[in-house]
């Protein structure tokens, strides 16, 4: 199909460009100190579906915004998504060894090595944003709208919730919005840091953020499935987790099949979000599809 | 002493200017999710001599700039410098247990929230500076420069120096360059970040950096002195702790008396770098002799 020809293509020169600018924004291997700049490269350049960075390219794309322009927010929200998850792997919060089939930060270099690399990510991410190649007002805005995305009041808060609720059982309403800040916030960002750079008016921005809401809540909803259905060598992570740790999850509230409806209506409420944009949203439209089908 | 009145007046004015701007930039104790909410205001509010905010305010007052609009930078700093410090009494850090008298935040609440506290403190760092009230390039000039000196080139890089270091003897140059970074990055952003305020021109910035260069090893030099000859009671932390871990410190690479004529050297170059300024100069001046000849 032509449009999933387009798709692949476009997907890949994204891919590369954001790959390219993750590495001029890591420090060199070579240079001092050596460890701390080696496991930030490993967190950040071990694989990863690179979803957030494609989500502000695709958004970009609505408004034929210049991809040169959208290089700096999709590195940072990918700086960002790595340093959390260094630190969401450490023995103190979720003690994961595996992550995308390979050895995660504190395993391969040490634990407080790992500490100060997520956090040297971190604020990386905000330099890399703050020296854009962008005007003032909007590298600005930018910052504004990661820094909510990543903060207390955004992921950080809900890993926070995630934590307190570890053991024991949640309501479905309590599970939505931890998971609308712990991963959601930050899918949301990329979407609107790439609507920003095309200028969409509060309107469209608006719009934008109900799609990214939901494909953040279908990519998780999918995340619980995949943690039940698929073996870990397929995840690159250990799967059944939640299960093990007693964590709630949609297939646990819902059942499975009501986790599978939970998904359909995800996808359609995607769709209606994304119709006045035409086809220049054939690239978003395929994102959303990706996270609602992904295998790993 | 006239003008050691005026420094008393203005710091004390100072700090509750940077109080009421913390207070602002914290998350509500009452607000979800609470226990984090409550980890990043024990890290914040116990305590602490605002060193790097006065010295935003006293150097923004070289060029009569505005204290309003100095409260975004001031903060900020002392955001990044609370954070840091969480992070660094972690178990797989430093591993203290004391901090200015108070229990540190792992030990108050539990090494998760400590790690997420130390996280979104950061992110707050650069909200801040994002949303605050002053031109947009002005907001990514401090943003660049807070970023630069925080980051694996700055305070993180120095942080991952000393663990490399720790239980080996380091010589002089290693040690210099470790502090530069550890603690000097941030000191001489403060004081940037000030200027900058101040649109000092380069020549300007240069001279300052020398001055916060200089303030930033001597308070680190009185450090070393004061875990040598003070009690644990006066310091509000662990005292003879780098003897106990084998540290290389001033005192042990140059005498106690070697290391008290380094203060001497560094306050004669402090005073140098400020003659230009006159008596403008006299808060930035005091705050240099506190770093020299502080007891705790």
């Amino acid at each position: 199909m032509a449009t999933d020809d387009g798709f692949a293509a476009r997907s890949s020169a994204w891919t590369a460009r954001v790959e390219a600018a993750l590495q001029r924004a890591l420090p060199a291997a070579q240079s001092e100190p050596q460890r701390l700049h080696a496991a930030m490269r490993h967190a950040v350049l071990a694989g990863g579906k690179r979803m957030r960075p494609l989500l502000v390219y695709a958004t970009g794309a609505l408004f034929d915004a210049d991809d040169a322009l959208l290089d700096a927010p999709a590195a940072a929200v990918e700086l960002i998504h790595a340093y959390s998850l260094v630190h969401d792997d450490l023995p103190a919060m979720d003690d994961d060894d595996l992550r995308r089939g390979q050895p995660t930060v504190h395993i391969a270099f040490d634990e407080a090595t790992a500490i100060l690399a997520g956090d040297a990510l971190q604020t990386r991410a905000f330099e890399v944003l703050a020296q854009a190649g962008a005007p003032a007002a909007l590298r600005v805005e930018w910052l504004a709208a990661l820094a909510a995305a990543s903060g207390a009041s955004g992921m950080c808060g809900g890993q926070a919730l995630d934590i307190d609720a570890t053991g024991a059982s949640q309501a479905l309403e309590a599970l939505q919005r931890m998971h609308a800040l712990k991963t959601g916030a930050l899918i949301r960002a990329a979407v609107r840091m790439g609507a920003m750079a095309g200028n969409a008016d509060t309107d469209t921005l608006s719009r934008l953020d109900g799609f990214a809401s939901a494909l953040g809540l279908a990519f998780q909803v999918r995340d619980d499935i995949l943690d039940v259905e698929a073996s870990s060598e397929q995840l690159g992570k250990t799967a059944g987790k939640d299960a093990a740790q007693a964590k709630s999850t949609y297939p646990a509230l819902l059942g499975m099949a009501g986790a599978k409806a939970k998904l359909d209506e995800l996808a359609r409420a995607m769709q209606a979000a994304l119709v006045p944009f035409g086809p220049r949203a054939d690239a978003l439209k395929a994102l959303g599809e990706l996270a609602i089908n992904r295998s790993h």
